[in-house]
């Protein structure tokens, strides 16, 4: 189906727009609702068309949070400090403005109990924390880069979906300086 | 209730075995089947009984999750880095043998959608938050308890809902030291 997405534009607007309308649903109103003949209506496209992309359901969902894992990342081009402020303030940016805090409640609560689930969303986590790692992995060897990783996108993750709010952009530094003094870091790496 | 409760044991039993229930139901097969009917044959007592109690779907819940807050917390008698690390371990037993991790996916994914619950999930998590600002008020203001807090919490956090797996000792002490050394805190304190 890529290939052909590459080939036909239509197809690939087809795709951007139903996938667009699937993660939409999946937000506002929940898993529940992600259904072929909703998400059809909502896209403004026939039952047949989206049953021709997507066979089923679980194929759908897998789609719509991959438009997530296609977000670009800030570039890595700074001091570490900056970059790791930066990949920061991206993933906020990301879980409010494009909504990713719901995306990500939905499958932490479904993918115990959908078993299809599991692999979307550590595939969706691996994606979100790959520019962290990389810039981390040259610096930091395990299991004290994991533990980096951890507080870091664990304290925007706990604060977005525990607390209910973003975190500030002085929590964010604050918590980068933490990690770049805990682990002996130097900030202009 | 809550006296009446005191008064009665069969009350207590009764109270116990249907939000015990309730909250089985709940980590079990989510949100959408914890109705009266369905917790009330789970528990083995009848509607007429759950009603006399709760009178909605949402004093349930909310009841539900209260007795997660009423887990006893490690007192914390050691040292600085002792009391942290037993804290971050029992917020890890919390979220595995009983199902913390379960009944905070929930909470974060329908507080969004539900307004009742949002107040449910901050007491909830403010509960669950308690003895390690606690700890720290006396020896780290804002922002940077703040930071510690968010970054403590959400490893675990993070680990279990996004991971899919629970932080091992090494990881929750290495955390621990971590933020003792950010913090300039004394591990002794």
């Amino acid at each position: 189906m890529e290939e052909q997405a590459a080939v036909d534009p239509r197809v690939v607007r087809t795709r951007n727009d139903v996938l667009q309308a699937a993660l939409d649903v999946l937000v506002d109103e929940g898993w529940d609702a992600v259904t072929h003949p909703h998400v059809a209506r909502v896209a403004g496209y026939s039952k047949a068309t989206l049953y021709a992309h997507w066979p089923d359901r679980l194929a759908l969902v897998r789609d719509a949070f991959a438009r997530f894992g296609a977000m670009p990342h800030a570039d890595p081009v700074g001091t570490l400090r900056e970059d790791l402020v930066v990949e920061l303030r991206s993933f906020r940016s990301a879980m409010v403005e494009h909504r990713l805090d719901r995306a990500l409640a939905v499958l932490a609560e479904r993918a115990p109990t959908v078993p299809e689930l599991a692999p979307v969303l550590a595939a969706f986590v691996a994606e979100g924390e790959r520019p962290l790692r990389e810039r981390l992995t040259p610096l930091l060897p395990d299991p004290q880069r994991e533990v980096a990783v951890l507080m870091l996108c664990g304290a925007v993750v706990h604060a977005r979906l525990l607390h209910g709010r973003a975190p500030s952009d002085l929590v964010l530094s604050e918590a980068v300086d933490a990690v770049l003094r805990a682990f002996d870091l130097d900030p202009q790496a």
